[in-house]
């Protein structure tokens, strides 16, 4: 081997000298960092898709090519594109950039990641992961409880002669649990996956469901989703009752939605909940994005019917400053999980199972698997409860002053109220092309990335506002700039 | 909000100020990885799960629960769960710790997931990521050709007046192309998806194949895959092609393996490649192991026939020393993966892709998606083919010494040459019973990680060598410890 590669490309990040390789090289990529968002200047580059590919392909290029035949050593590598990826990017802590499911992360959850990547745990067998995998199992639990509420309690004291066994009190197996996914899309998937092993092979969604839901059935071999109409963003019991009467014999999971993509929505859940008892039908909650306002005591009221579901999708790289991914699917009763179980001999031998090393693949579809928990559990246990509440709040109040903002200004128009923290709104009697418009020039111009919605038969522009610290001054800017957008209309001509 | 939480606990990672709220709390997570690796003193904690676990529920008790009410803060928080997640790390830069294919991660590749990390990009639409969009783009296109060689001759000069349009010389749909995924599975499961696609409904492997291989056929609603005999953990190519004679009308996908998880075995390519050629069947390798030997100049012939695939599964978390995730997986023209088009209004109207803004969905299952290619990107930049080359052959080299280790000492019996950098090895005499249990108290006493594979109807220890750095010393210490564990048999006892 060559002294260069020795020489400082292959320190590795781990064992008792693994922290001191890390520190040169981690204040290499925060000094990249920063001087690529000194660069940048703003919440994205500007110049547009053509203008940020030339401008990686000049840094990619600098070095040949992407792999080229004699490495540049790790400062040059690290500076130059950390500095590339931090000057050409969307960044999600800048309050103009509010574009879509896509939050700012905490500095400490970000801290965190990198002693997950250091150590590389595996999470598909306890030899590979003999605390990480524990720390899983408990914020796996807790969360779920977070859903479902606490565990059934223990048989009183006296009861030890009740029947006991799987399915009596105290049994770990009827307690919430929770499988740690890599978002939304994931857990999805496996509400999907568990109801078609449970026998339910038909799904029924709103019109307002994550494409997900329907990239899932494809996925898993399914016929289409049955779509229920979603008039202004929620799905409509009463057709949803129309469809399950129709389903005859073979009952389907109903997908619910808890703070829709386009606009936050909350379904009817406790009407859902009833419907799906009264059918004999399987309930998915997809609250990815609604999930964390079980955090505070003021909001949760609005997720009500939650803990009825089947199986909840929640995550925590949306209303939760995780960086991707953090997503996890709870279910009521850990044996509920069991059609995942899975046998693979190197990892989970019969032997092995029996002599008490835990089985841990039945936990993900996935096998090699990062130990996203770890960044949960430091931010969980850094703000508690309160804080996480704190900051959903704080969240949902900035979309309400930035819907206030909108509502009071007479050039635009607000959809609606926000029910979580997403704001639809368009320039007043614009057409839908100028809406689509004035949200690509603000990208192009990397002044603004705000998203876009169909709704109502009308495009609008969204405002996904996950920042918690985000100040009245920087909404009334992003208003600004929408307006600034807007192409000037000679009076009389219709836009 | 408290003044508790907005103090320090709620600063983000992104924008101008993110590098210096993540200054500090690195320090705290370094601090408390050194730590805990000093307090492990290993390459495993000792006490087994029940120990580990006790640890870890120690730690977590400290704070009450998971979700406290009250926070603890960003330095405690890091400090304690940090500490306990390294203490009771199975670390794979000890050159003990050498079970699975569970990799030491580069440094550098871990300062890069910070920069990841901080700012976050989601890889599902550019408006999210622009610059590490391009970035994927690029390193997808590479790492693609050195799988499938370059791309096709551009058209010469003058022929400006041939056939043109899709399919012609110079298109990039017909330029060999990769996805990003989480791992080996996701990739196997990606290419089944293909497959399906593609009206290749049935799947043949062998008996030495990735069990992510069967999983994926389930997840697929396809039939379970024939088992095709693999003697010796390779592939019987006359036995396949039984079963392709007997396959009938409808042609399957074959799937092949380059470096078992079991033994690092390289199935027959070149045959198997004549064999799909001659039955009109579609063929996927799954190089997840094996596949960065394509680095080596050295060692590339091993994998000859690879390029002949229609999907290559290729990963950088085993012998690529990134930390999880950093799958790939490759085919030969880019427009082999259009089934996996998919439209969400939101993410990529027609109108918006019209107007030239890149549409990302289609590269992947998941929406949210993190830029696991950062740190890609960066390793090969850092250490250049040669480099990558360099730690390749360095760690098959570790693994010819440690074979040479085994089949120079009469306590114990070597399975063969290693292929790639798996050993196989038990000791002489010792039944399977003693071999599982050897396995199990290194475990429990925190002494060493080896790996089981079940292979000529015995069970093999496996020590899968993934560390470049291991010395000579840190060999024999390794198989020293191994005969220590073996128990000790009275004279005349069968073990």
């Amino acid at each position: 081997m060559s002294a260069h590669a020795v020489d400082g490309s292959c320190l590795l990040a781990g064992g008792t000298a693994g922290p001191a390789a890390l520190s040169a090289l981690l204040s290499a990529a925060l000094d990249a960092l920063a001087t690529g968002a000194a660069e940048r200047g703003g919440p994205l580059p500007g110049g547009g898709p053509d203008g940020v590919a030339a401008d990686v392909r000049r840094t990619v290029g600098a070095a040949g090519r992407v792999l080229p035949e004699r490495g540049t050593g790790p400062r040059e590598s690290l500076d130059a594109l950390v500095r590339a990826v931090a000057r050409g990017a969307a960044d999600p802590a800048d309050p103009l950039c509010a574009g879509h499911l896509h939050c700012p992360p905490l500095a400490l959850a970000v801290a965190a990641e990198v002693a997950a990547s250091a150590l590389n745990p595996s999470m598909d067998s306890w030899d590979q992961a003999p605390a990480a995998s524990e720390l899983e199992s408990l914020v796996c639990r807790e969360l779920a409880e977070l859903v479902y509420g606490g565990r059934p309690a223990e048989p009183p004291a006296g009861a030890a002669c009740a029947p006991g066994g799987p399915g009596a009190p105290g049994d770990p197996g009827r307690a919430p649990d929770a499988l740690v996914t890599s978002g939304g899309t994931e857990a999805n998937q496996l509400a999907l996956l568990l109801a078609r092993e449970a026998g339910f092979r038909r799904v029924v969604c709103g019109a307002n469901a994550h494409h997900s839901v329907h990239r899932a059935a494809w996925l898993l071999g399914l016929e289409p989703p049955l779509v229920v109409p979603a008039e202004r963003g929620v799905l409509d019991p009463a057709a949803l009752d129309a469809v399950l009467r129709r389903s005859g014999g073979a009952a389907p999971l109903v997908v619910a939605t808890a703070g829709t993509t386009d606009s936050g929505d909350v379904d009817p859940l406790e009407e859902i909940a009833a419907l799906a008892a009264r059918h004999g039908a399987r309930w998915h909650v997809d609250a990815a994005y609604g999930g964390p306002l079980l955090f505070s005591e003021r909001l949760r009221g609005r997720l009500a019917g939650t803990e009825r579901a089947d199986s909840v999708t929640f995550d925590l790289h949306k209303l939760g400053w995780q960086p991707v991914a953090a997503g996890l699917l709870a279910v009521p009763e850990a044996r509920g999980l069991r059609a995942l179980d899975h046998r693979a001999d190197y990892l989970n031998a019969d032997d092995d199972t029996d002599a008490g090393l835990p089985d841990l693949l039945g936990r993900s579809l996935r096998t090699t698997r990062r130990p996203d928990v770890l960044k949960v559990a430091v931010t969980l246990r850094a703000l508690g409860r309160a804080g996480m509440a704190e900051l959903v709040e704080r969240t949902c109040e900035v979309a309400e002053r930035f819907a206030g903002l909108v509502a009071a200004d007479r050039r635009f128009e607000l959809y609606a109220d926000p029910p979580l923290s997403t704001v639809l709104f368009r320039p007043a009697g614009a057409t839908d092309r100028t809406v689509a418009l004035v949200r690509r020039r603000l990208l192009a111009e990397g002044r603004a990335v705000l998203g876009r919605a169909q709704l109502d038969g009308r495009l609008w522009l969204k405002a996904t506002l996950l920042n918690p610290l985000a100040r009245a001054s920087d909404l009334s800017a992003l208003l600004k700039l929408v307006a600034d957008a807007v192409p000037h209309v000679p009076k009389g001509r219709s836009r």
